[in-house]
């Protein structure tokens, strides 16, 4: 990466359908740390589309894109259930890719979710889990406050069938 | 509840689509403790038969039903995604009618789950969530081998929107 970023931070909207299931198949191939891999069977873009309509229309989802021009190049999602008792609770999900690693690109994401999740008024918990052999993610997200609850045993397989230990972290949000 | 039980535990098959979403609106009515609440919207006979179908189908998820002859009193569900990853990995879920509470149901259910569990030759971890409030629940999962990895704060909402801690508790499982 010699060259300068021309970085857009923006969320999805349905028309980005295409594009961003190009640069997740990407993302799948590139790195071991996700819980989807390669091996998962590719969604359509019609349905890649009816599903950014309901995240864009959601009062608790977002889909935060960051762009290089016009290259979908990472993202981080705000997963919340409808159900009343849980509807304030968001997983959070982040892929970069790996081009575009230690650039601070997942700081920048980050700090854009925590912040939509602040002013969404109903997020009051974001959750994760992320594999403990990613310390540098680990790393990250302690960074931005959020703290290991526990590791979980088994929370995940790796190339080879091994498990995986995995941790849940957590971050409380009080709207300011 | 004075009269005897004729109890028949058995996996569930798409006709039992209406007669199973009967049961879970009575219980969701009857009880504070599960993530789906009255408020949440109700699913077509359709949609419902659809999803045993599915589940029925797959080789790391599971419904079984209790029955007191033809009425559905109680289920239990094991969930896993399809992800190969976290493909080993299962949730747990169990409702019961109110009136058939204190009968040792859950204890029947949990032990054809966790038996169906070490036959699957997929799941390696259950795991389950549950409100730190639901002490009896806790002891019957304890009393299985479940063990409390954390107890993850604002983890559901009460009546009120007042939140609850909310136990995460697993078991691995091991093809005996």
């Amino acid at each position: 990466m010699s060259e300068e970023i021309n970085l857009i931070i923006r969320q999805a909207i349905p028309d980005d359908a295409e594009n961003l299931l190009y640069t997740l198949n990407q993302i799948r191939q590139e790195t071991d740390f996700l819980t989807m891999d390669e091996n998962d069977v590719n969604i359509s873009i019609e349905f890649q589309r009816h599903q950014l309509e309901n995240i864009y229309e959601s009062e608790n989802n977002v889909l935060i894109l960051a762009f290089d021009g016009e290259k979908i190049i990472g993202s981080i999602s705000v997963h919340a259930n409808s159900q009343h008792r849980i509807k304030h609770i968001g997983e959070i999900g982040i892929s970069i890719l790996k081009e575009y690693w230690g650039l601070g690109l997942g700081s920048i994401l980050l700090e854009e979710a925590i912040y939509w999740a602040k002013e969404s008024g109903i997020i009051r918990r974001l959750e994760l889990t992320v594999q403990k052999r990613n310390q540098k993610a680990i790393h990250l997200y302690e960074k931005f406050g959020f703290q290991t609850e526990t590791i979980m045993q088994r929370g995940a397989v790796d190339e080879q069938d091994n498990f995986l230990d995995v941790h849940l972290m957590s971050l409380l949000i009080d709207p300011e």
